[in-house]
């Protein structure tokens, strides 16, 4: 079995952004040289996740407007009582990042086949940034044969 | 390592609706002859989810219940303006499943040791349809050696 | 491809606990002696979850205070009328623990490369208890090329 591991790296938009990142990820297959095996995709960060869903641009509001109402960011949280942890003064105050990572997940797993990953017509793999902005990884590992 | 490809489909309920397909997972681990190795089940749409849980009828309702309240298909989302959208006139409002589509997840790897999927007692692997009733796909891989 | 199979034990705490299961899987990395690779890491239990975040003790009372707050225990469930449905009279009462693990999610797959599982430096996997005190087993299996 082939490995080829590498990563992407992004600057990501303010407060919650969604990146469309199967452009990179076709890339990174292709560069494999790997035909027949599968992909992994991890997320590098605590306050973001790895979803599989549609890239169209008015839904990616609706995620943001439900994401802020299902967890308010200035709802009172222990983690964002920054004075009382061992942690730098500057930590940002981001639960509410936090557990939004929690439920959308951090991974992803997809089968390739003939070279082409084996997904539906309207889904696309994005990264969430939760906390932006920053900068950001995501590991993309490939497995296969040739 | 040896690697076979195969698809479940299935024609699902009205709304949500919760499938077992753990049987025909068995079936695609049975066919591929690999012992040992995993198992990787990715949807192939982007308001279904593939989720491992216990499949038990009354639980069953509970989730509909459960993601019906906690995202209303009635609210106002962006996505459901459909004539403001570059999409066919009779697409469906259907904002609410793209977002439990999300929480839920679209994959899951599960490892296969001896034959035999190494999940718990009461857990099935099951299609979780968000928007039916609709045919649906899902990518079942088999990696792994006899 | 070479394929080890191990499992976590281990006894959770009362109600919603959060238990960082980073040290056990390094373990089991390193006992494989699988240098490239890949590691699946599948929950056995239906009300328990698999979710890598940052493993802070005052981020870990947020999770609970959140997750009680978005399905109460108290709620009206079907699945918890223990005695309409076909199981032992001394089933728990834990429908609001299923519905967390839905959307906490039950498995993560990890990228491993040169001996050194590919996450972020606050990332670590975590085993959610949803309905503790148990005993609760975790599937981790490495694999890959020494």
């Amino acid at each position: 079995m082939k490995i080829i591991s590498s990563f992407i790296e992004l600057d990501t938009g303010e407060g919650i952004s969604l990146h469309d990142i199967m452009p990179d990820i076709k890339l990174a297959v292709a560069k494999s040289g790997i035909k027949n095996g599968f992909v992994t995709v991890t997320s590098q960060h605590t306050t973001t996740a790895i979803t599989i869903n549609e890239y169209e641009e008015r839904l990616l509001d609706d995620v943001k407007t439900f994401l802020t109402s299902l967890i308010p960011p200035n709802n009172s949280y222990l983690h964002n009582d920054i004075a009382l942890r061992d942690c730098p003064e500057d930590e940002p105050e981001n639960a509410h990042s936090h557990l939004a990572a929690m439920l959308l997940g951090s991974s992803e797993v997809i089968a390739l086949a003939e070279g082409v990953l084996v997904l539906g017509q309207y889904q696309s793999v994005m990264l969430y940034e939760l906390d932006g902005p920053r900068k950001r990884q995501v590991s993309v590992q490939v497995y296969g044969e040739e």
